[in-house]
């Protein structure tokens, strides 16, 4: 071939479920989108359009639901682990697999003060993720990989406790400094664990917790500021975890002029917008000895 | 003018807001998008490009900012009504004024068992909705108009308790009779008082619990049904409620065929989809006199 | 029943297909989206549960499929009223049929000059629409109802030739008159012809062009008086059509203040803003004899 | 500090602008959405709440539009490089810039045959777009980086000339060998250049008109070959471009079966599905010398 296939990846996208638990009188639901990407020795279809080793996204999309049925999806992680697994045990030539689990939450209906049955609302922003990157062992043995969790969509906002300034200045500042203002972001979490916790589910809503109280807790002097000691307090409480990636964009409300119409605006009336905003990102792991 | 200007209405979408009120030490927020449409004697701005009686789009958006300052916005229909009366005082060529709000509500954060002062979550899909409609009155009283109160977005499943059979059949019917299904719908309300209730923000709530009940409460032989069932309800408890209506898309779950994997599927499996969607639209209202 | 059923509609939303004519070596290629709704005698099914009237939406799918199979779409209005009728004619209960078509254009691609026979590009933000309303006509003979036509998504954009001035001011005005500026809006036109036109796709492909040139073709004193202009252009040129109606949001452009950075900006330099947006809409159409 | 901040990036996403080039009566437009992110020794504001060297995303904004004043964003290479270079050479403490743009393309109107010198149509789904990553020179020299082109939105389909056989079979393959099928996807691409091209402009068009040559040239056995082919014929004829990335989603148009209705399907009746979808993702290049 003349040219190099440096990288592929082909999968499917989008494979979505809802998985009913009916065995007791209270239902259980999970619904899941699923991605599924495969690598390995797939250069014969780009190069010479042979098909012989590819497998079919369509399969991708099958075997997902066979294992949906098998097995409990209200697991993420597990789930995840034991659907890559699959690829790469049942065929030689795939190298690495990657799946990505969303999970969009239901939530028990609450009807005159009782949890419903069978009824949930589907009204959360939230989703729950879990991403799986697996490779085949060189030996033979099980395969390698990482799993990284998280939750995308948590919106929160303050209404004070937050501002910003004392920051550099060039020719072409003109942002005010401030000390009282609106924070408020969508927080991407994701996070990394050093050893298997105890319970998936268990922890995974207690980081969310921490993130909540930590954002709230006291004055943010920048969304950087604020960025680490979230991450941060999810190391100090959860020994398990190993680091934790935050994507916090700024969704800026900004403080109103009123003073053509002869009102004053002592931080009450602010205009949300959504573009431009600012975006910061970071990873904040455990201190990793040296050597 | 060679052709009649049959219709027109100009106005400004999508005029957002952020109101805190700070005046105690427990911070409370109202997050409004606002859109405002005019109707009157506007004509020579179309067919003369004469332009004197045409209050700019922008000036709507400063009126809907000074308003939001004066007022209290966090009470929607009386927000949307002065506003709305505005125009009609302010300009006798104008005749007709629409007002829609759109309410993103922001819930207070709970940590660690507290309500906190001052942070909230936004995850919420479900919105807040008041549509004003008022006229000029012709004897030059207060305005005369119409109050449409509404919620969009609020998503509801139970994954048991309905069904669809004994429907009509024909040569293009394939669609399986059921007695077990999921039922899964995206509720957009809207309702019309008879009378000014107490508490708008309270009957508001009772309202949408009262969705919530119905939609849970029995077996659902249709959406039609259900959404007919929970209409009633609504008129059953709050007789200040006039008429009611719902659109009720069918989120369908298409139970899955495993047999070629040699599996099973006790409605326990299903996959989510969104088009093509059933589409099931109502407005249910108290028995009107004849005469 | 203690309430009244008021209104009702129900049907099937997003029904998508892909027509291909091979018929020749050059392929021709429609692609719909398609709405149904049926109106009828339905109380039963919601007041008492009783579905032996309700036309399953999955049957109001497949006949769809069915009738795009045997007829051509290409002709919207055609299809959409023939496939209309068919409810009527079929189901001696219902009393009316909404048809929405929305076409998404697929252009031949052009290689080397050529015209491909297969081979298309759909990167257009364009959509041709139809919508057909017909009603049972009380004699028994065929249905009557109307045919809309219509385009969404025609973005256009001026650099120069519009102003807006010599406006109505009051104290929340705020917006400085000027004498040029970038116009550009995303225009939806619908319209009703008084008999059939000769060519359905022929008068279509005109009346856009019309739209377009008319909104080039001089200076603009406001959307309101190009709207019109627009709209009289297509009564002028295409007798056979009865009425247009035109949605053009004003998709703003913000001239820069620069001047902090000591630089001018003379008229090059602007900022985009989806939020908030004016709007402006009318329907114009040939005067109706008084009487 | 505890912990270790890994990575981290912040900036400003969706600074929007439009450049109108007045110069001549003919005028130009380029429309662009720019993000700026930085990295350097930007801890303290993270661990210390110490903003001191923190550029605010606010002076991003600024200095995109005060560069889209003086330079000209057409060229988009060029400007994404200067910006860039401007945060390296101004601030000591940066170590990394990335640029992106996204172009929105604005088609000059053509009326009665005309192109009209300031009316546009942005009715084009396709996005141009540059990313260009640049790190501070350790040597105190010119900043060093990498530019990457491409383009996002290319909506392709043919409606023969595509087929899927001869693929890998197990326990989960349910989907039939087809040797006539829709082949419909949006193409993104990348590609980066081994040297400068003499026309910026020129070579970006050149390579859209080689990716829709090649898409539509020959029978394609995969998404995966034609994906090879498009990326190689590039290569082919664009002695500058030194590796090309496509990524290919596979648009299905799944053939419907009406034999339900005693009707046939001879290739002509598909259904659009959006989810899920395949997803064909690869980097091809030049051999490189081993060593």
């Amino acid at each position: 071939m003349p040219y190099e296939l440096l990288t592929q990846s082909y999968g499917k996208s989008r494979v979505r479920l809802t998985k009913v638990d009916r065995d007791a009188d209270v239902h259980q639901i999970t619904e899941l989108s699923v991605d599924v990407e495969l690598d390995g020795d797939f250069n014969a279809a780009y190069t010479d359009g042979d098909n012989a080793l590819v497998v079919p996204t369509d399969t991708m999309k099958n075997t997902v639901y066979a294992f949906a049925r098998e097995l409990d999806p209200c697991e993420l992680e597990t789930f995840a682990w034991t659907l890559g697994s699959h690829f790469i045990e049942a065929f030689d030539h795939i190298s690495d697999v990657y799946v990505k689990l969303t999970e969009t939450p239901w939530e028990r209906a609450v009807i005159d003060g009782q949890p419903h049955p069978h009824a949930f609302l589907g009204t959360s922003s939230e989703r729950h993720t879990c991403q799986v990157g697996m490779s085949r062992s060189p030996d033979g043995e099980e395969p390698e990989g990482a799993i990284e969790c998280g939750l995308e969509g948590l919106i929160l906002l303050k209404t004070t406790d937050s501002g910003f300034s004392k920051f550099l200045q060039d020719e072409f500042t003109t942002l005010p400094e401030i000390d009282d203002r609106i924070m408020a972001t969508n927080v991407t979490a994701k996070w990394m664990y050093n050893d298997s916790p105890d319970n998936w589910r268990g922890i995974r809503h207690r980081i969310r917790s921490i993130l909540i109280r930590e954002f709230a807790a006291r004055f943010s002097p920048s969304v950087q500021a604020t960025l680490y000691e979230m991450a941060s307090a999810v190391l100090d409480v959860e020994p398990v975890v190993e680091e934790v990636s935050l994507s916090m964009p700024n969704l800026h409300r900004h403080l109103l002029d009123l003073s053509r119409f002869d009102l004053d605006n002592p931080n009450v009336l602010f205009v949300p917008s959504d573009e431009p905003h600012g975006s910061i990102n970071a990873t904040v792991c455990r201190q990793r000895p040296e050597g």
